[in-house]
C-alpha cells in the first residue's frame, strides 16, 4: 500500500515566475490521480517527472482559473502526443461544455475518448470505484460550486501466515484464496483450524482528502474523519479572517482546527496568497492548533508516514 | 520612433519546461501590444519584464492553443488585479463566446470592459488605427482560420531645420506647426522659403509583420513588403516538408523565401518544431536564401537596426 502526493502547485490565484496555481499528483494503491489543473501543469507535471500516461482520472474541485485553466491545455497536449486512452474528468456542471467549445473552435477534437462526470450535488457521494481505490467528493463552501475530494484505499485480503501454515501439510497453494478471505480451514479429520490462526490483518487502508477552496466547514469533519494525510486550504493567516469571510477561504487555523476534529494523521497546507511573503507563517500558525503539519511547496512529496521529500526537476 | 519585439514563446504545439508556446510584446511608436498568448503567457511576461499595465490591446492569430490557451487566464489574472482600463481583443470569431463561457463558469466577471474584434475576413484589414499605428490582418493559410498582423508606424511631421529657421527671424515658435505639416514660408517682403529649405525629411515609419502559423503562402509578399522585421515561422526543416504540408506549416527555407520576395529589412524565425534539437539548424537552412535572419528565443528583444539583447529575468 502506498500514498504520495507531489505537490506540483500550491498558490492562489494568479500564476507567478516562482508560485504555480493548485494542482497535486496523488498515487494511491497503484492508482494516479490528478487533482485539480492551475495554468501551467502539463509543464509542471514534465518538470517533477509525472508521466502523462499514467493520468487517466482527472478530478477537478471548481472552475475559478487557478484550479482549472491548465485542463483544456493539457487535454489538447494529451491529444497531440497520440494518447488513445480514454480519460475520466470530474468537476462541476459546465466542464463539458467550457472544454468541448475549445476543443469545438481549435478543430482538435482528440482521437481519445474524453468521459466527463459533471458534478451538482451538494451532498458527499461516490464517484469512482474500482479494486484498489474509491472516490467520494468532499462538498465545500466556496464562492462558486466546489467539491474537495476523498480517495480510499480498499481493504486489502487478509496476509497468509506462511509459518503457521507450513505446521499443516494438508494445506495446499489451492486453499490459500479461501483462507485469504477469511475461510476456516477444515482438516480430513474434521478438525478446525480457525482463521485467526492462518492469517495476519492486512495494513490498515490508507486514505487521503483534499480540500481546497473552502471557507470553514466543520460540517465535512464526518467525511474526513481519521484520514491519514489531509490537506486543506490556508489562504490568510487569522489577522485576515476578513477576507476570509468575505471571499470564502480559510485560515491557517482553521484548516488546524479541521484536521484536530477530524483526529488525521497529517495536516499539509496550501493556496498562500501572495501578500504572505514567509509561508513558515502559516505552519506556526497551525502548529499552535495541531501539531503534524506540512507546507505544501512545488515539487514537494508527502506520504503518511514519512518526512517529505523534494522531486529533483 | 522604435520598434522592439521581446520574444515571450516561440515554439510549437506543447508547453515544456524550457520551451514555451508562441507569444510576443511588440513596443512600436510609444504603443504597446501582445499579440498571441499561448498558455504560460502571464508567467513570461512576469519574467520578463512586461508590464500588465501596458497592454491594452491584444492581438490573436487563431484559436490553437499553443497561441490561445493563455488568454482566459490573463484575464483573468487582469480583473484580480484590479484593472479599471478597456482591453481590446482581436482574433477569430469564437473568441468572444468562449471567453465569457469561462468568465460565466468561474463567476468571474472582469470590472474592466472588454471589447472584442472578432476577425472573419479573409481579404487583408485595417483593424486598429490612432495617431502612433495601423495594424493591418495579414490572412494565411492553415488548418483553421488564422491571421497575421502587420503594424505601421504613422508618418510623423517633417522634422523642423532649426539651423535654417534661425538664419530667417521674421519666422516666430508659432509658425513651426505649419511648417513640420509641410507648409512653405513667406516674408514680409512676399519672398517664399520653399517648406524643403526650413524642414528635413522625418524618420521613415517602421513595420513589422507577424506571421504564424501558415504554410507557404506568396500572396502575403503585396501586403508585407518591406517591412523593416517580418516574423515567419519556421516549424520545420526541409527535409520534412512533408509535414509542412500535412499540418499547413513552413519550413525554414519557405520563410526566407517570403523574407527575400518582399524584401524585408530583416527575418526573425521560430515556432519550432520539438523534433529539432537544435535551432541554430533553422537559422542555417534560412540563410541560404535570406541573409539577415535571427532565431526568436524566449526573453530575446529583436529591434529593425541592432543585434538582438536578452531581457534580464
Amino acid at each position: 500500500m502506498s500514498l504520495t502526493v507531489t505537490v506540483l502547485g500550491c498558490h492562489s490565484a494568479t500564476p507567478r515566475v516562482n508560485a504555480h496555481p493548485t494542482s497535486q499528483y496523488l498515487e494511491i494503491n497503484n492508482r494516479h490521480f490528478l487533482i485539480d489543473c492551475g495554468e501551467g501543469t502539463q509543464r509542471q507535471m514534465r518538470k517533477y517527472k509525472v508521466g502523462f500516461s499514467k493520468i487517466n482520472h482527472i478530478f477537478i474541485s471548481h472552475l475559478h482559473g487557478d484550479h482549472f485553466f491548465g485542463l483544456i491545455g493539457l487535454i489538447s497536449t494529451f491529444g497531440i502526443l497520440n494518447r488513445e486512452k480514454e480519460l475520466h474528468i470530474y468537476g462541476p456542471k459546465g466542464i463539458k461544455e467550457v472544454t468541448t467549445l475549445q476543443l469545438k473552435l481549435s478543430k482538435s477534437w482528440t482521437k481519445y475518448h474524453i468521459i466527463f462526470h459533471e458534478l451538482t450535488s451538494n451532498e458527499s457521494e461516490l464517484i469512482f470505484e474500482d479494486d484498489n481505490v474509491s472516490v467520494y467528493t468532499i462538498p465545500l463552501d466556496h464562492r462558486v460550486y466546489t467539491n474537495g475530494y476523498l480517495f480510499k484505499e480498499k481493504e486489502k485480503p487478509r496476509k497468509l501466515h506462511i509459518g503457521k501454515i507450513e505446521e499443516h501439510k494438508e494445506i495446499d497453494t489451492c486453499d490459500f484464496n479461501n483462507i485469504k478471505a477469511g475461510k476456516d480451514f477444515v482438516l480430513s479429520n474434521g478438525a478446525i483450524i480457525p482463521n485467526s490462526q492462518l492469517t495476519l490483518d492486512p495494513p490498515k487502508p490508507k486514505s487521503y482528502a483534499f480540500c481546497s477552496d473552502t471557507a470553514y466547514k466543520p460540517d465535512i469533519v464526518p467525511i474526513i474523519n481519521n484520514v491519514d494525510l489531509l490537506y486543506h486550504e490556508a489562504t490568510f493567516l487569522k489577522n485576515r479572517e476578513d477576507l476570509c469571510e468575505r471571499t470564502k477561504h480559510a485560515t491557517a487555523e482553521q484548516a488546524a482546527s479541521i484536521a484536530n476534529q477530524a483526529n488525521v494523521g497529517k495536516l499539509i497546507i496550501g493556496h498562500y496568497s501572495s501578500r504572505y511573503s514567509n509561508i513558515e507563517d502559516f505552519k506556526k500558525e497551525a502548529q499552535t492548533i495541531f501539531k503534524n503539519v506540512e507546507l505544501a511547496e512545488a515539487g514537494k512529496k508527502h506520504t503518511a508516514n514519512s518526512t517529505p521529500t523534494f522531486v529533483l526537476s
